[in-house]
C-alpha cells in the first residue's frame, strides 16, 4: 500500500492554482510565462519528492523516478483553456508527485518506480497533445515550424522565450514504462448524476467535424413570395431537424454525442432572404464502426437533401480524431482498486473528451480514472470537485499503481 | 392622351444611370458627391422640360408644373442602394420627368398640371424615406439632429458638403397635389410568374421584426450525455420548425411573407453545447390583422417553447411599419390604363416592398404600378427589365395620369 498524505496533495494542488489563478478559475495557458513559470515550480516540487526532474524541449515536465526496473508513468497536463479552471490536467500532475513521494517514502514499496509527467500544451495553444505526441516519438519539426497560438505568436518563439529551445526531448522508455496512467476530473455529469465517485474509463471517443453549407439564392424577403424562395435557412433547418432524428436513432445504445455548435448566414439581414448559410457539426463516439455509420448517414442526408432546391456540400473541416481503447489489465487494476477503496461506488465508462491518454495507449497499457465535476462544469472557471473526491481518487490511483506493479514483479 | 417619346425616355434613364455607373448597377447612395450630381442634373432636365425645379433642404428634387389648378405629383426616389440596381427608384421619377415634359408638349392635354419629385434617401443610406417624411409635413428636427450613415457621416453635414442647408424644405400642396402615383420595377418575380407585364397596386406590407433569444446552459460536447443537454440551438431549431408550420397555416389565403434573415450562435464552438442562440424573424403582410394574427401566434410559440428546459425571449427589434392601402379611386384609374394599353396583360398586387407611397398615402390618394424585374431581381446590380416593358409602364402611368385628372374636372 502506498499511503499518500490528503493534506500535502491538497496543499500542492492550491499552490500550483496560484499560479495564473484568476478568481476561482486558473489562466495559463502553455509557455505563457505564467506557465513556465508553474512548471519550474513543479520541477522543483519533483526533485524534493525524490525525483530527477528536468523540462524538456517542448515544455514538459518529466520527474524520473530514480528506482531501476519497470516504472508506471502517471501523468496529465498543467496547462489550461484560455479561462480554464483549477483542476483540468492540474489534478492528475499533482496526484503522479503525491504517489511517487509517497511511494518513495513507504519502506515496504520503496522499490515502486513511479515517473510522473506534466504535459505540454494539451488544450492546443499552438497544438494539441503537443508533449505526449513529442514523447510517443512523433517527429515534431513541421509543428515547431508552423504552430502558433490566436495571437500570431510562434511555438518556435514561446519556446526560445521560455528558454527550451537546446532542451533534448524526453522519450517514452519502452522496457522501463509499464502503463500510463492518467487520473483526470470527469467535465462531465455522469458520475454526479449516477452518484457514484469514481469512473474508470474503459475507452476515449473519437471525433469528427464536418461543416455542412446550403446554398440558395438570395433574395428581397418581402417582394419573393414563399413558394418560388430559394432560402438557404429553410434549407438548413429541415437539414437539421432530419439530421437530429437520423442520429438519434442511429445513437440508440451507443453513448454517441453530436452537436452543432455553429450556424452563419449571409448576408444576415432581415430584408434579405439568406442565400448562404453553413453549420458546423461535431460528433463523437468511442467505436470506429458508429463513426462510420454516422458519417455515412452524414453522407447520405446531404445527398438526399441535395434533391430539394437548395445545394449541400459537407466537407470534414479537421483532422479526424481516432478512438482509443484502454487497456484491459489497466483497467482491472484500476477497478479492483476502486472497488477496495470505494465498494459500489465506481463505474465504468467511456471518456467523451480527449486526453494526453489518446495518444499515449497505442504505445503502452494505458488507463483512465475520472473523479467527479461538481454540476458536470468543465472548461470555465467555475470547474470544481469536492476535497473527499479528490483525496480518495489519489488513493485509488495510488492502489492501482501498486497493483500494476504487482502484475510484474 | 399624352403621347411619351419612348427613345426619349430610355435615353434620359441610361443618361442617369451613368452617376455612379458600376458594371450594370449603379452605385449612388443618398447624398453622396454622386448624388448630389445626378440631383442637380435631373433639376435642369426638368427646367427644359419646362417646369419650375428646385432641389430642397433634405435633398428632394422638386420639378413643379408652371400650370395652374389640379396637379398629380408622380414621384419616386433616384439615390440607390450601396450596392444597387439602375431601375429602382430611378425607373418612376424619369417616367414623371418624360410624362410631364410630354403633358406640356401635347396641345390636347397642355392643361394637365404634373409635378415631379426625386425623393432624398428612400434606401435609408441616412434615415429612411427621408424626402417623402419631411414633404408629407414630418418635423425632420430629430433626424436632422441624429442621423448618421454607416461611415458615421452625419445627415447634416452631408446636407452642408452639398450646399442644402439653407435651402427651404418642400411641402405637399394639399389644394392642388389631388393624386400621389408612384411607378416602380417590382422588386419581386410575381408578374413574371403571371406572365403580366403591369402589377397595379392595391396596398403596401406593413412589417414587424423580432429577435427571438435562447438561452440553454454552455457545456462540454464530449462528455455531457444529449439526454441532460440544454442546447440552446436545438432550441432553436425546435422554435423555427414549429414556427414555419403555424406561420405555413396561418398564410393560407394571405400574401404573409416570413423570413429567418439571421441566426447567431454563441459560444459557436464545435466542442461546446451552444449556451444561447438567437434569430432574427421578420414578417409582412399587407393586413393589419394578420400582422397582429402572426404576432399574437409568435407569443404563443415563445410561451409554448419556454416550458421546455431552454429559457426563450422575443423583442421587437425595429419600429413596426403599418401596411397602406392605396386609393380605390387611383387604383382603378391605373387599372383602366392598363387594360386599354395592355389587355389581359396586367394583374392587381400587393407591394411586398416599402415605397415613398406608403408614406404620402395617408396624406393623399396614393397608388403605385408595377413593371416586371427580369428573374425578380432587385437589390443587386443585375436588376433589369426589358426596354419594352420600361416603355409600355410609362405608356400607362401617363394614361392612368389622364384619368385621374379627368375625375377632376
Amino acid at each position: 500500500v502506498i499511503r499518500i498524505n490528503a493534506d500535502r496533495l491538497l496543499r500542492d494542488l492550491k499552490e500550483l492554482r496560484k499560479f495564473g489563478a484568476s478568481g476561482p478559475g486558473v489562466v495559463r495557458p502553455a509557455l505563457s510565462p505564467t506557465d513556465v513559470q508553474s512548471r519550474h515550480w513543479l520541477a522543483e516540487r519533483m526533485e524534493q519528492a525524490g525525483l530527477a526532474a528536468c523540462i524538456d524541449g517542448i515544455g514538459t515536465v518529466l520527474g524520473r523516478s530514480r528506482q531501476a526496473g519497470k516504472a508506471v508513468l502517471i501523468g496529465s497536463h498543467t496547462d489550461t483553456q484560455p479561462t480554464g479552471g483549477w483542476l483540468d490536467g492540474t489534478l492528475g500532475v499533482v496526484y503522479g508527485l503525491e504517489i511517487a513521494r509517497a511511494a518513495a517514502e513507504s519502506n515496504a514499496v520503496a522499490a515502486i518506480a513511479v515517473d510522473v509527467a506534466a504535459w505540454s500544451d494539451e488544450e492546443g495553444e499552438f497544438s494539441s497533445h503537443l508533449g505526449s505526441r513529442a514523447f510517443s516519438g512523433e517527429d515534431m519539426a513541421p509543428t515547431l515550424a508552423e504552430a502558433r497560438n490566436r495571437q500570431g505568436r510562434s511555438l518556435a518563439e514561446a519556446l526560445a522565450t521560455a528558454g527550451l529551445t537546446d532542451h533534448p526531448l524526453t522519450r517514452l522508455e519502452p522496457g522501463r514504462h509499464v502503463a500510463y496512467l492518467e487520473p483526470h476530473i470527469e467535465q462531465g455529469g455522469r458520475l454526479e448524476a449516477a452518484e457514484r465517485r469514481i469512473g474508470v474509463v474503459t475507452s476515449i471517443v473519437g471525433i469528427r467535424e464536418y461543416k455542412v453549407c446550403f446554398v440558395g439564392q438570395q433574395n428581397h424577403a418581402g417582394t419573393t413570395p414563399m413558394a418560388i424562395r430559394k432560402d438557404a435557412v429553410a434549407g438548413l433547418l429541415s437539414f437539421a431537424a432530419a439530421l437530429n432524428g437520423v442520429f438519434t436513432r442511429l445513437a440508440e445504445g451507443h453513448d454517441t454525442v453530436w452537436n452543432i455548435g455553429r450556424i452563419a448566414v449571409s448576408p444576415g439581414a432581415p430584408s434579405v432572404v439568406p442565400g448562404r448559410a453553413e453549420l458546423l457539426l461535431q460528433f463523437r463516439d468511442t467505436d470506429t464502426r458508429q463513426l462510420r455509420r454516422l458519417e455515412r448517414a452524414l453522407a447520405d442526408l446531404v445527398e438526399e437533401a441535395n434533391r430539394g432546391p437548395i445545394g449541400v456540400a459537407m466537407e470534414m473541416i479537421d483532422q479526424p480524431v481516432e478512438p482509443a481503447e484502454m487497456d484491459v489489465r489497466i483497467i482491472d487494476c484500476i477497478a479492483s482498486a476502486a472497488e477496495l477503496l470505494a465498494p459500489n461506488q465506481w463505474i465504468r465508462m467511456p471518456s467523451g473528451a480527449c486526453h494526453d491518454a489518446q495518444i499515449l495507449a497505442p504505445h503502452l497499457p494505458a488507463g483512465m480514472l475520472f473523479i467527479p465535476s461538481i454540476g458536470g462544469i468543465s472548461h470555465d472557471p467555475a470547474e470544481d470537485t469536492s476535497e473527499d473526491d479528490i483525496v480518495l481518487g489519489c488513493r485509488v490511483a495510488a492502489e492501482a499503481v501498486c497493483n500494476i506493479l504487482h502484475g510484474h514483479r
